[in-house]
């Protein structure tokens, strides 16, 4: 098996984190450059890194010396996790230069030529690299994207009813986590005892990206899924693991045992990264939990539960992920595999 | 002004207690009478209650006998925060025995000749006691009820659309807070970084209550609102103050303008206990929030916000309120002073 | 009464509104400025602060102008609530200037010639203000200061044990609040399922503080309390309120009724702020508790709690008050009230 | 490697679940029984449990029967970690029914010829079996316990201290999790946005068994270390993890270096169970914290750190470990990995 040398654009943060976490180890992959902000640049890892995840740092980035974000890095791919206001001008900068930028960034997420992937869904995105390349004169380079981290937690129950039922309407109400701030994100004072119900930028992200996710590739673009979307986002005291509170209209009829069907059969991958189950529907009346199910599949799983006919559209159902896990750095290291699999890295 | 001797029923638990702090100084009413269950009658109530609420016990009641939840009791009135498997038969008999049974229970809620009240909202349904006494055979008795906490924090909002737009379809995603679940209650093990998904019999209760509150009173019924309602129920990290978040199809068109305008001019009462304001709509964006909005109006005050055209529905909202103050012992204290007004106690 | 105008030096910060809150409605003190960093200096108050206490910025407050931090400003005292980089400079420019300068920041707190206060224990220390006025040349300004929270909350404690029995050494350990950490202060991911056993500069602060304010007054110097202190700093997750385990080695025998008595007994003020009990001892075996007990006496008692005889020093307990009232802003209006009573303003 | 066969006392609680978790894939223990109050019996495990930790049952034990806790059970020992109340008698059976009782339950810790085992520090108290046999009858069987878990966090320190330097005091200091009061344990009413001055019990404990750890065999008895102790414990908001604020005194004059050296140096074991570092000290000024540190050695390893010179005694430092594994489960099959080494077992 091939190993790539990997950068990391924003490798102090904490997606950045998250993504050495996953990394290590990896058999695919092996962490040869670290880039972040000019604060940081010139000491070495543990240095630089306020580290906040379990456990230490590995071992292997330790030493390595943090290098400014700018092209060249010594690696075949770049990931990056920078903030989406310095993301679209340096990811263009690694595109250009050649790199494959793998990208948690929000910055070119809707833009018509670039893939929002997720791999078990829309891998078929993909084609749109050979356009990007042609319409932007990037060389070898590209860009792929990944989802938004409250997205990834329910666009794959809609997904799999999509394909089977036709959606027409979903209305989402999201509990987000902690983590999906960053560091030092938000303030203890903000949100013990509480509740936030507002999340910066966040509705209209989740209310478009499903729709590109779950649309159709024709010609060298991306014809958005015809359903409607609305999303109402709060923060709320849980450190890893965002839920989402669906409800789903449906274009055909269908019963709750198809519906179910319809999601613990959707096809998962067989990717390094990959859960053994990309959905995984669970009976308990109080399941979905952030603290007992985001770790499911180390992280990968959606787990959807109280699954059950609605009064108001057809289904209602509850759905949750890791957010920094599937919702970020997993998600984008996922992408990278598929893009070697499918021999276009 | 007249003084009203009161009793209170399950005067141990965390309504209960609730009850005794907001009766403390209240100018109609003077606490003569504390029953709870059969392990805590025979003591003072400094001796049988856990206060949990900041403060101490109010002196005034520290040296009440507790008795047992039986009639007769030495007072004019009895507040009732019984837990629903005792509530049905006990209330019955108490208000048999010719007392007024102000309840936070949620057995008689749905009967069809109890009032469900929010005494801005449907104080007419008050004349099902008429027709509740003849039917029953309860002579002076009579019981009157307050909704469901996570209903009492969104139906005054609704109850300003409904009446100057006509309400279709209502979703509703709540986020609730610990004490509502009473002590001991929700085990710190579940609930610390952690959403559970399930609260047992809430979304039903709230499907239906707020179609009987915003009903119409004919003949010694009500009838029922025609809108449909779906409800999915969250308990969250909050201690008090229960969040919901609304969306909502009108049956006619309406400005945003408008729809600010019937909740803001939406008008209130002038009791003892009612808020300056029944209903506030605020703009500041990241509100309303529980720790910081719960206690406006002293804990009787709706806040809404994020009020805005919705992609799917037509409006969606955020509401807040105090669940144990106007969504449980606040609540059924107003229906009281409600009574006593109209001359029915 | 006279009406002091009074103005405050960090305005927006957590300290800052606190002050407000509490002066509001005081019968002493009219707030006519308010003065912050250059960032929000131009603005009204309501447009320039985050509001993050419970309830609504008070009225009156709402249109003043918020001013850059300098002399002159339109009032007769001042209030500092000034981070510690900036106050040392600021305060003495103001005091030079001719105000009296009542500072709650650490800058000038061991200065020799500046009053460490908290009015009940060691009024006679404002005896300095001649000594600090000559020597630095103030004119009518000077300077006095109240002590770091955590020492707020078992200082009194330790100063009855003092006065009665004489103290050989004491260990205490803190437990301190998000709150004492100011806005945004402690990062939500930092603190969310954790405790930190560190706060910058708090252990010496701790420890030095102590031994002034339980110190003589002796010719124009305070000569610092004989016993050692030694201090360990815990923030843990809790919005307000202090809490200290306290072991005590004292000089004299003394019996468990003694020290109660010592405690109970120990003379508060009749200032406007002063609370009814100074010292609160109480008997249930798992209290104090910051949530249920921080309020107590409108937060300027300090609860003393399980109180019992050690196995390595004499005496353990547990003390606790609220920090950013007895342990900042209120303590600091409370020296104020007590520069009006000794007619020092 | 032989396998032996586990029977699990009280297996459906929260140190239970651990049990379970732990022993999953143990190369040298198989699960043959399990064991719980009468509710559970005849249940299979996973109808009975309500599982509580991450990720599902271990599928071997999904199916097993729950039986009485009574003898026989088809295993070769048993762990317990039933409630103190039940566990004296119940594990007394076990013992004398022939089975090796490896006990997380207070009930014998005290007891002069039960070993109370931190197998890295007083493995030699194990010589204590024999007298026990003899003196209680128990022929093949016995009882070994292993400490309270907040005494485990520090007595690994303590222990290296009293070794080389002689400990003459301690002063201790807990802020512990809320999984050590099992489940549904602490209320989330109590503890949410608060401190819990009192765990019921604890301080004893913490004071006693302690002084029996460090203590010496001699003669069929262990002679108590001579120091004193003093603990105030205190239950914070953390999920798992306990942390101890120590003051030690010492015997002999020594320097940080040699202390912090006889910490790191502390030999540790080469069993199944053992961490790599039994103790590890950190540099950090804010380490260790029990959301990043708990898990090192997956959970075996004591943290030690903010190590310095004491103002009142010799020196201070913060130990943490995690409560469940190291502080009961963990540290209870440690012990059986032990009795097998040593062929007790």
């Amino acid at each position: 098996m091939k190993v790539y040398r990997v950068g990391i654009l924003g490798a102090t943060g904490t997606v950045g984190q998250r993504f050495i976490q996953l990394l290590d180890g990896h058999p695919q992959f092996e962490i040869t450059a670290l880039a972040a902000s000019d604060r940081s640049a010139g000491k070495s890892y543990a240095e630089a890194c306020a580290w906040k995840l379990c456990g230490d740092i590995p071992p292997a980035v330790r030493d390595i010396m943090v290098e400014p974000i700018d092209p060249p890095l010594d690696c075949d791919i770049v990931f990056s996790s920078l903030p989406s206001n310095v993301a679209r001008e340096t990811e263009e900068k690694f595109a250009r230069a050649g790199y494959p930028v793998i990208s948690n960034s929000s910055s070119y997420r809707m833009d018509g030529d670039i893939p929002l992937l997720i791999p078990e869904i829309n891998a078929d995105h993909l084609r749109l690299i050979d356009f990007q390349r042609q319409k932007r004169g990037y060389g070898d380079g590209f860009i792929v994207t990944n989802p938004n981290c409250a997205v990834a937690s329910f666009a794959p129950p809609l997904a799999a009813l999509e394909r089977r039922f036709g959606i027409e309407s979903v209305i989402v109400t999201t509990l987000q986590a902690i983590s999906g701030a960053g560091y030092p994100g938000v303030p203890a004072m903000d949100i013990a005892d509480n509740v936030l119900p507002y999340i910066s930028g966040e509705e209209p992200k989740v209310e478009t990206e499903v729709q590109k996710i779950l649309g159709t590739y024709r010609d060298g673009q991306i014809e958005k899924a015809d359903f409607t979307v609305s999303a109402q986002c709060f923060r709320v005291h849980v450190l890893d693991g965002h839920t989402a509170a669906v409800r789903v209209k449906l274009k055909k009829n269908s019963t709750l045992e198809e519906v179910i069907q319809s999601m613990v059969e959707f096809p998962g991958l067989e990717l390094h990264s990959s859960p053994k189950h990309f959905i995984e529907v669970c009976d308990e009346p109080s399941r979905p939990q952030p603290r007992l199910d985001r770790d499911r599949g180390a992280g990968m799983t959606i787990t959807v539960g109280r699954l059950f006919p609605d009064n108001v559209f057809d289904y209602r159902f509850v759905a949750l992920s890791h957010n920094t896990v599937r919702g970020a750095a997993g998600s984008a290291i996922l992408n990278a595999e598929l893009l070697i699999e499918r021999r276009i890295i």
